[in-house]
């Protein structure tokens, strides 16, 4: 448990502060464990900034899992309905989390080689199942069928990292609502 | 000189580096100016800040005048052609620069309320260029009219920044076409 709570903490402060600005001792401090115990888990800081992302995207891919496979809605209304979610997730923590994945793929872009592999992957990875998603919504036609729907997903994502920057400049949803006003406006 | 050579040094570091892990020693000691020479023309490490941006605000401002307002090409072309100097710009650095103001904007919109506020109206200048060049575009009929130029224009922006992100991360150009090819592709 204690990998876990470690873990678990790194991710709220990683999503708020960035990995290069925190220091390990601030988060064993925060959960109470002693530093022999950070070592007997982890090799190094990096070992553990794999484990947290590792952990965030298995989180992310169920979330998105939950959403995307809900049958009870059309294709489209399950993207919406990420996004709706996504939303009040911002507004609750006033505006200054935003995307781990995202904000770290800024932070180590510049730095590490590992990392931004392994940050690469996981925006593959949610462009696969959004990929599916608008396979799904051709065949309900509610996007046209000539577009590409891996280019489709890959675009989402791209345009909403940009919105979930925009939103934390600004500390407000409206960035996140044009985003999705004008991505749902143009599918047909 | 002195003034204008410390804030050009700046833009190039503060756009790889970001703001924080750059050390004012760091700028004087590239363009080799004393330390007493910088507190001359600027109050404090803050104070610099701003004076890049708004150096930046500036620089990048008559840069999109120069495309938008290019009479020889169509509105979408002149965006387009915009759009494929930037990506030769961000092929020259390696991918690693991107957007002064993207990479800011993400840094300070945890620290820092003055740099902020400052970041948003450049993005809102950058909008209301664009949603002009829009409107020529929609009398044009390149825009279909039902369009909210406004709206158009900011879209653009936040997903625009998503890509240089994308691009930083994987380095590569592939997320800046995606971003291109996906937007222009639904105006109609």
């Amino acid at each position: 448990m204690t990998r876990k709570r470690l873990i678990e903490c790194a991710t709220a402060i990683f999503t708020e502060k960035g990995f290069s600005r925190t220091g390990i001792d601030e988060i064993l401090k925060q959960v109470n464990v002693p530093k022999g115990s950070f070592y007997h888990f982890f090799k190094s800081k990096e070992d553990f900034g794999v484990a947290v992302i590792d952990n965030y995207a298995n989180y992310f891919g169920n979330k998105l899992d939950r959403f995307f496979n809900d049958e009870g809605l059309t294709p489209l209304a399950r993207l919406n309905a990420f996004i709706e979610n996504a939303k009040l997730g911002m507004e609750k923590y006033h505006y200054a989390r935003g995307c781990l994945i995202g904000n770290l793929g800024q932070e180590l872009s510049q730095l590490d080689d590992p990392f931004r592999h392994q940050i690469e992957s996981v925006f593959l990875d949610w462009e696969k199942r959004l990929c599916q998603l608008f396979k799904h919504a051709q065949r309900a036609e509610e996007v046209a069928t000539d577009i590409d729907c891996a280019d489709l997903a890959s675009y989402f994502w791209i345009g909403w990292e940009g919105a979930v920057l925009r939103a934390k400049l600004v500390k407000n949803k409206k960035p996140l609502q044009t985003f999705q006003q004008q991505f749902f406006a143009r599918l047909h």
